[in-house]
């Protein structure tokens, strides 16, 4: 016992907190992997890589009853002094393959040295990302050939891979055979590989002589019916290298979605055209990326891309027509991943396209994007998160259950069919006020910090001015509209009878005055409020359906989520009606959850597979064929709602009790419509 | 028990002689899966395929205790009168998924009803080969799209490969899927699809709607350094449909393979230029193949490759460098299995190729496909194979242990490199006996049944004439001179003065005459003998590199395989001395066993899957290091041997003791030169 405790020290690696003692004289890194903690290594321990920093504590460690000695560790040995003058090793800082443990010590992984480390995501309440890509890097010394065993060169590589890295089922094709034995020999036996994994085990795809060391990419792509918005990520760190966006080409095919599959029903070749345009519009953004982030398209060894069902099938070159039409039958629910160089993407030439799950005819791969971001199936609190898009898909549940459908709310939202509608853009309205005595609006515009009625509004505003009003935007007017008594609850705007000049007359309908800068008036029309409560009623009713068959009539807890739900305002959502009444603090917006879900994907390849599990088993609701839908939908066309009770909201808002007169004397129109797309 | 007794039937299946009790009613397809018998069926018991044929008996079946009654089936039912009408079927045969049971019965499943069929082949050592090849057809009923269970088209139809087939893990690819949604809806719901074995499960590579019947072929190709000889077979039958040879187009860049590996290092891009060479001389050949059978390029799903480790190699796109110096380094010994179209070669677009291990730095995918067919690994007796050409492959082995290498034999075997020499072809003299009285030959062509000293023999020949000579007219050539004393142990030719006009003076050495029609002389020079004695004496050595390996003086079996190796004799084999001593009726010819191997490894995967276990357990030895290789090939340059005894060979010939003199009164020259390739 007393040699065991001479011949051994106690190690405790921070913050894991994982101990135990190891033999004196044991490096670190070694250390780290017998007590099973994650240290990097992309050399395996020979000095050269530097991924296995650690920072070593001195003195005294009351809280894990240790106190280290000076000498804890061996001295700074040639390797390290050597790496030191090269690339400069920040202070307290020790190589873990080289330091050797001499005593009793406590040592901190910083989160870079961390194999699987975590990236931080901005929400409180949302997971961080740990790392864990299809593609990795790794450092391998391979024996030389000898004729009395004659294995090849490549499977020398693949046994060292198995020895100095316990990578089993190792594959390779020919363009790296091809250079395999030049490369191992330039190398003198030790190179550096790109290893891919496949369904059946890895696959060496790149392979470069000595230790080699190069950013190994990935995209993260959201093929949106309207835009589509594109990370490339350095795969090692999880760090988004450039982000673009660019409008999807297919627009000159049909603006939403069931246009564009009567574009392909109608046109022979019509679907083969849209592939065609998303695909090359796919790769030049690839090209942009690549030059923003300066790093080659070969440097690119993965995609992962989501979509709604209809851009989905199109760019995997399916015609989308079975689409149109009940029973919405997709060509693929099933995760896919092909080679990208089959969608005419030009990547590493072995690198991966992969493509979510979709969930029904209507509940596409950005849904299960949404679904790997969000979560919910691992929420304590009844959620209902809502994707706002051309078409909004919406999940309820919790870890007992989860439901999903969409609801088709149109481009309303994204500032399309709205008179001064826009995309949220500088210059565009995004916030609004109405003083309920005068009636009078003030805004805020993105990309300016000042109300319109402070004072050096019009200068911080700049030369472009007030060009329009977001979806975010249209949300606050119409909802403090209500609050201040300029539309009642059927959406009717008042007359200038009522109201005095903050309406004006359009044909037989009014208009509010939202802002006037000179000649420009932005205004909300009798239709833009028709508009947007097709939208809000389509959102409300999808979740009203879900609730129905859950046989719940509140939700806990509300997450919108969608480059328009990032600057949404809860309040006036659950005025206008779009939700369904939840305290107020428990609703969130999540951004462009979407991207965020195809970024972990990307990122960590358990997830990517988890996912496809979790939507199998989501229960799936199809609206378009649903009767509670359209009558939800019907009550829903009221601000907030005909006759849903909303408890939480009132506790933070008084709604007046008025009701205008409607031009033709009539009922409102929002009953006699209904479209999807 | 009595219930039990009329309610069910004792059926017994021949050939297998399973037997079991069914239900009264069950279709005998049924039947037959209940109890293990091995039926065919590609549409799954719906009257459509007819694979399931079956001949039932009637009467008395003493051996198996059974009276089998006349109406022991159900009586023909209108499918099989709608079949029988339509296609014919043979007297006394059902469908075996419509006849039901309904008595006790014997049923004989013939040959062509079986699914793992087996392809008989023609000689009575080799084992059959078992159908089971890397692609099927089957047909499939695909369950409807239900919006309340959207699971994606191809979703539905892995669940129905599942149900129906027992196929887990299937995938799909991007032409497919394309195509997936209108297919099925175009064969309602039933489609008939090619499976492909991959390593992570099944690909779905052709859809057709609806029950559909097709040839799916593949190919199984020797690619032998002077010859490439590829078979086209039917993959559900196994049956050969076309079969053509070419020259090698590397030719041109060395008429060995240390010449095309010398091209590769002295020029660059040489060794693409082979490759190319030699892809597009196979995609060629798969054109005249898929032509000669009458079948599309897209009906050919599966190729199996072989060749020595340079024409493996320069197939695969790898420079052959390595392997012209020691340690005779390997890119790759595995097997590997690439799609056929990064080849270059034109088949269906989901079509693989796969190329067999290697064994060794001189021993090839060719040598691992002679195992494949002839088995050393499982013989009881002691066996050497050898595969001649160019280089010889050798094993040595049986149950115990396998060893193996490669010995330079060089061209002379197949012709070249002897003054007549030429392949195997009409013309060619492959017979000769000397009279040892006349010490005059006579001979007989390929082509023609008559020997030269029969009447008529001319004309039989045809207009050709008698135009050279081929290997194993050259063996038994030289093995006759020794017999007749025309030749002694060193090889050396008698003169004139001790022979007579049955030789003549060519320079300082003399040449015998064997065969004279009109201006053509047809002789054997004494340069002729030493080339054969060059290659015969390397084929030795190296079997007894492998027997001093295992510490054995004799051996009990040897098999001569190689195209050369299908018309060698025996006796004249071992007069020569190519072979050691061993009873002469164990000696056989295997024909073309490295093209058996291909075409083994195409029909049966499991096959092709456990001869890469086989390889890897051979013993390797490499010739080109080893000192007693020189050694054993001076002694063997003797006919038949400097010393070693041939005591069966003793039993059955006398080879006269005499003694030539050289010309230039000195040794022969057999003991100056080596080389390889």
């Amino acid at each position: 016992m007393s040699d065991e405790q001479t011949d051994t020290h106690l190690v405790i690696f921070t913050p894991s907190g994982k101990r135990g003692r190891v033999a004196s004289g044991t490096p670190v890194l070694q250390a780290a992997r017998q007590l099973g903690v994650d240290l990097d290594s992309v050399c395996g321990g020979r000095g050269i890589c530097s991924k296995c920093q650690v920072s070593p504590g001195v003195g005294s460690f009351p809280k894990h009853g240790v106190t280290v000695a000076a000498d804890a560790l061996s001295p700074f040995n040639k390797v390290e002094a050597r790496y030191d003058e090269k690339r400069g090793l920040a202070p307290g800082r020790r190589l873990g393959c080289q330091a050797q443990i001499q005593g009793d010590v406590v040592i901190d992984v910083p989160p870079e040295s961390q194999v699987h480390r975590q990236v931080v995501r901005k929400r409180a309440e949302a997971r961080d990302i740990v790392l864990d890509p299809a593609t990795r890097m790794l450092f391998v010394e391979v024996a030389e050939p000898d004729m009395h065993r004659p294995e090849g060169d490549f499977e020398r590589l693949a046994a060292a891979l198995a020895a100095q890295w316990q990578i089993e089922q190792v594959s390779v094709g020919l363009p790296v055979l091809a250079r395999l034995q030049a490369t191992l020999r330039a190398g003198k036996w030790q190179v550096t590989v790109a290893l891919q994994r496949r369904t059946d085990g890895w696959k060496v795809v790149e392979i470069w002589p000595g230790y080699h060391e190069t950013r190994i990419c990935g995209l993260a792509v959201d093929i949106g019916s309207t835009t589509i918005a594109a990370h490339l990520c350095d795969l090692s760190t999880g760090e988004v290298l450039a982000s673009q966006g660019l409008m999807n080409p297919q627009i000159r095919f049909g603006e939403d979605l069931m246009s564009r599959v009567s574009y392909a029903q109608l046109n022979p070749g019509g679907a083969g055209e849209m592939t065609h345009a998303v695909r090359e519009a796919l790769d030049k953004l690839i090209g942009a990326l690549a030059e923003e982030a300066g790093v080659a398209r070969e440097d690119i060894f993965e995609g992962v891309f989501v979509g709604n069902p209809v851009m989905h099938h199109l760019f995997l070159g399916i015609d989308p027509v079975e689409l149109g039409w009940a029973p919405f039958a997709l060509a693929t629910s099933g995760p896919q991943r092909v080679p990208a160089s089959e969608l005419g993407l030009h990547m590493h030439p072995e690198a991966r396209a992969a493509i979510l799950p979709c969930i029904a005819g209507h509940v596409g791969a950005d849904a299960a994007a949404v679904a790997l971001s969000e979560a919910p199936e691992a929420q304590e609190e009844l959620t209902l998160i809502i994707d706002v898009g051309t078409n909004a898909e919406i999940f309820l549940g919790n870890r007992d259950k989860v439901l999903a459908c969409s609801s088709p709310t149109g481009p309303a939202f994204e500032g399309a069919q709205v008179s001064s509608g826009q995309r949220a853009a500088p210059g565009a309205i995004e916030r609004v006020r109405i003083d309920p005595e005068t009636r009078r609006a003030k805004v805020r515009v993105i990309g300016c910090e000042l109300w319109s009625d402070e004072p050096g509004f019009a200068e911080a505003v700049g030369a472009g001015g007030v060009t329009g009003i977001c979806g975010s935007g249209i949300i606050e007017a119409l909802a403090e509209m209500r609050l201040a008594g300029v539309m009642d609850k059927r959406g009717i705007i008042g007359s200038a009878e009522v109201l005095g000049d903050v309406v004006f007359a359009e044909g037989r309908t009014w208009s509010y005055r939202l802002h006037v800068s000179g000649e420009r008036v932005i205004a909300v029309t009798q239709n833009d409020v028709q508009q947007i409560l097709f939208a809000k009623a389509a959102l409300y009713a999808g979740a009203r359906l879900l609730m129905d068959q859950l046989g719940v009539d509140h939700v806990e807890r509300v997450v919108l989520a969608g480059a328009f739900g990032a600057h949404i305002s809860p309040l006036h959502a659950m005025v206008l009606g779009m939700i369904p009444d939840c305290p107020l603090e428990k609703v969130s917006s999540a951004g462009n959850a979407a991207g965020t879900g195809a970024r972990i994907a990307l990122l960590n390849l358990s997830e990517r597979r988890r996912i496809a599990e979790v939507v199998r088993k989501v229960e799936k609701v199809e609206t378009a064929v649903e009767p509670r839908f359209q009558e939800h939908f019907v009550d829903a066309m009221r601000v907030p709602h005909e006759n849903a009770p909303y408890p939480n909201l009132a506790a933070h808002a008084v709604l007046p009790d008025i009701r205008f007169e409607t031009a033709g004397g009539g009922e409102d129109g929002g009953r006699r419509r209904r479209r999807r797309g």
